[in-house]
């Protein structure tokens, strides 16, 4: 089955430096290991391919697990919202109008309305939450949707990074109190630490954003940031607290214990899996290609029989069993036995990221023993006893492994910058720049124009997990900071 | 969590006789049980509900792996398609083109090409199979998307029947021969009988549609059709065999063993999840409301505790334990807590078409047994012993009963006709007619005119699983019957 992505012909070497050439490394892996095609014939949608939709669909089993663990019941809205909806909430539209593609005509004919193709669900669901929402005992209401979104993106889009359409599942959730639905923010972000670190092993930061920075219609946002091996940030999974705004505009009530009708207090979610699958591979791929985690490769471990003419038969029908019994066992495995050259398979499914390969011959046969071979490190040992335990801990070792690299990689990262020339050297050596700032209050957003356009580096917010204080000037401007803030060059 | 779909103050009561009034039966299952909301402010498109959501993701898991066990990998495709590419197969746009939404802006830019909301996804995904295929080694290729599409229906919609939105699967598979395709729509329809009746219970008739309802653009059409409880049969998966005709507009060519470039052949195959729900919930149901199959059931079993004021926490505790231990059986069991009365709490689950409940008060903690009750059979008994085995069985149990009534119900549904009179009898009595005809190659569509506008009922093709022979008259034109086929009313 899988092999039959691989196009006849095509070259299988990989080799680029990551770090140094991060953006072809990039470009090419997709294209090589067969993660999305870029030639559909309309600028800024791509094709995801089967190799990376069996990655995102494992990444969508464990994201729709938790959120439904904590008590999300899942949802399908239309994907298309009446103009009208879309337009109730000022800032909302203000920040959104630019992305959207409408939809005018049906047939011949011309819609009385035009609609538009969700950029975002918030216009298409809380109409409807108005009229599920009754009482007090209906809260929290916490709802949630795996969908696709479109967007008109003017900047350059990269496959998986940023594209008119991309895959996620966006959570919208109601309380009767202001501070519930601030904890849901934390427990948000507890979803994104669980998905993104735990699963997958890409470290981040929550970041409370300036308030310049916020989601349209948002009190506040806490995004997530993730680092790309190009020394730029990524945001990953964001959080809005959205206080009472959109419930008043979609008029979202409910009767309170003492009888009063009330507004609810909403928070909304939105982690992108194609774009958290951007984070994957490239925080954790090597100079040979891809290294996938354990836990969402399509293949967990590639079984190679080692053969001759005269013992294929043989080798072959051992290699099966092997497959046979760690299928059994819940384990992802196939057996390649295509007319390739061992050293070909080896190459190929290491530049396709699968953790683990089995091989074996007329030797391992014999001594009831495998060579097993783990990607991340590159090395070969022989292996004997149970093949099923033996893979499911070398499995979770791995991944553990790549979450450790990853960890020690993105600490070094963050390096402390007492000054504006400090934060300039920090961010132009591909690291995140930690120092004092004014404000992410409004009035901190002069100073942050100027990082922008002096350093084309972003001020990404304060730490939203723990309490950072400032003591001392602001980088830029040398007035008494208020904020420590993260500074990156971003995507 | 489940119970926060329940709106307060909604009334729970449900009693309609789902054969005499199967059309307010339909309408108020739908709106009662939560399965969707029709208010949605653009007409044709419905919001599904959790309840009905989580039994269609669990006929998605099921129908994917069992696409995956046959070969095929998932992809992701653009919903949007350009206008020049859906005008690339004549046949296809001429039957396509009426129920195409077109976006034509983005913001405020006119799009320099119209795009199409896709309405299927053969000229999507064609033009990426002729980049892909190379060689005969690439074949067979089997690709499929889960997705949904989008159709701009004039006729009434119906939730989950019919609406402008639906939620399908499409699968796209090529061949290096006529006969291999051929072959695939044989397994297809043995996927749609693995789906739709061995798992959810729901029998239909494979059958090869006459010349003039085949899909646009396809050789041959094989339709499955089900029964609704009002006689009106409901297409539910088709599959087409294709030829080489978008091979040749797509040109999707491979080279073959014997070194000649050749077209492809194809077929596709298109199950309607949202689509074989209603047939689910309304072949199914009774009068009391839904009665959903245990391998699809939100909550399999719903543990409803017995108690006074005095005992309610020990009686509670003993209900939480049942649920952990069912639920680490992974069997989706859940407590009611409620405030509700206990008759409150049957009815309602009852409605929502629970298979399975179980009661307990202070004698069953003390005797360790428990009361099931089995929601198909309306029957309570008393069980001892392993409760996961014995929920397990029941489980399997009960859904074996619900295929059996289905397939018997159904079998004396087709009755065989000797001429118009008796057809005109039997759809008028809810009946699917089975009969000699003319032909349903292009000359009997005059026949399947009269049918149509004389009984509003349809000529709906001929047995695909096997072959019955014709002898006799057409019970239309009385001239010498080529095949025997089945005449029904339908949606």
């Amino acid at each position: 089955m899988m092999e039959k992505g691989r196009e006849e012909g095509k070259k299988i070497t990989f080799n680029i430096n990551k770090n140094e050439k991060f953006s072809e490394w990039f470009s090419d892996i997709v294209d090589k290991a067969e993660l999305a095609d870029l030639r559909y014939n309309i600028k800024g949608f791509i094709v995801f391919r089967p190799w990376a939709v069996r990655c995102m669909e494992k990444m969508y089993d464990f994201l729709e697990e938790e959120l439904q663990r904590k008590g999300h019941e899942p949802a399908w809205f239309p994907a298309v919202i009446p103009e009208k909806n879309f337009k109730l909430e000022g800032e909302h539209i203000k920040g959104f109008s630019p992305q959207v593609f409408w939809i005018t005509h049906a047939a011949d004919t011309e819609l009385e309305e035009r609609m538009a193709m969700r950029p975002t669900s918030e216009t298409a669901m809380y109409q409807m939450y108005s009229l599920w929402i009754r009482s007090y005992k209906d809260l929290p209401f916490k709802m949630y949707q795996r969908a696709q979104v479109w967007r008109y993106e003017t900047k350059a889009t990269r496959p998986f990074i940023r594209s008119r359409e991309f895959y996620w599942v966006e959570g919208h959730d109601c309380f009767s109190t202001e501070k519930d639905a601030e904890a849901q923010v934390g427990e948000d972000i507890d979803t994104t630490e669980y998905l993104m670190h735990k699963k997958l092993g890409v470290p981040f930061l929550a970041l409370k954003r300036p308030d310049w920075d916020k989601f349209p219609g948002a009190v506040y946002t806490v995004g997530s940031d993730s680092l790309m091996p190009d020394g730029r940030i990524i945001q990953q999974p964001s959080t809005h607290f959205l206080g009472q705004g959109f419930a008043k505009m979609f008029d979202i009530k409910f009767e309170d214990k003492d009888g009063k009708d009330k507004y609810v207090w909403q928070t909304c979610y939105g982690p992108a899996i194609s774009r958290i699958f951007a984070s994957v591979i490239s925080v954790h791929g090597d100079d040979k290609g891809l290294i996938l985690p354990y836990c969402i490769a399509p293949v967990q471990v590639m079984i190679v029989p080692i053969y001759t003419t005269e013992n294929k038969a043989k080798v072959v029908k051992g290699a099966r069993e092997i497959e046979k019994e760690l299928v059994n066992n819940g384990i992802r495995a196939k057996v390649d036995d295509s007319d390739n050259r061992p050293g070909e398979k080896f190459f190929f499914w290491e530049m396709k990221g699968v953790p683990l390969r089995l091989e074996l011959g007329e030797k391992e046969l014999k001594d009831k023993s495998l060579v097993l071979f783990t990607r991340d490190t590159v090395t070969k040992r022989t292996v004997k006893g149970k093949i099923n335990e033996i893979i499911k801990k070398e499995g979770e070792a791995l991944d553990e492994r790549l979450k450790k690299k990853a960890d020690d990689n993105f600490k070094k990262s963050i390096v402390d910058c007492a000054n504006f020339n400090e934060v300039k050297k920090a961010v132009e050596s591909k690291k995140i720049a930690r120092c004092n700032f004014c404000s992410i209050d409004k009035d901190g957003e002069k100073c942050a124009e100027k990082v922008e356009k002096e350093l084309t580096a972003f001020v990404r917010g304060v730490r939203y997990d723990k309490i950072e204080k400032a003591s001392g000037k602001c980088i830029v401007c040398g007035k008494s900071a208020k904020h420590v803030v993260y500074i990156a060059k971003s995507y």
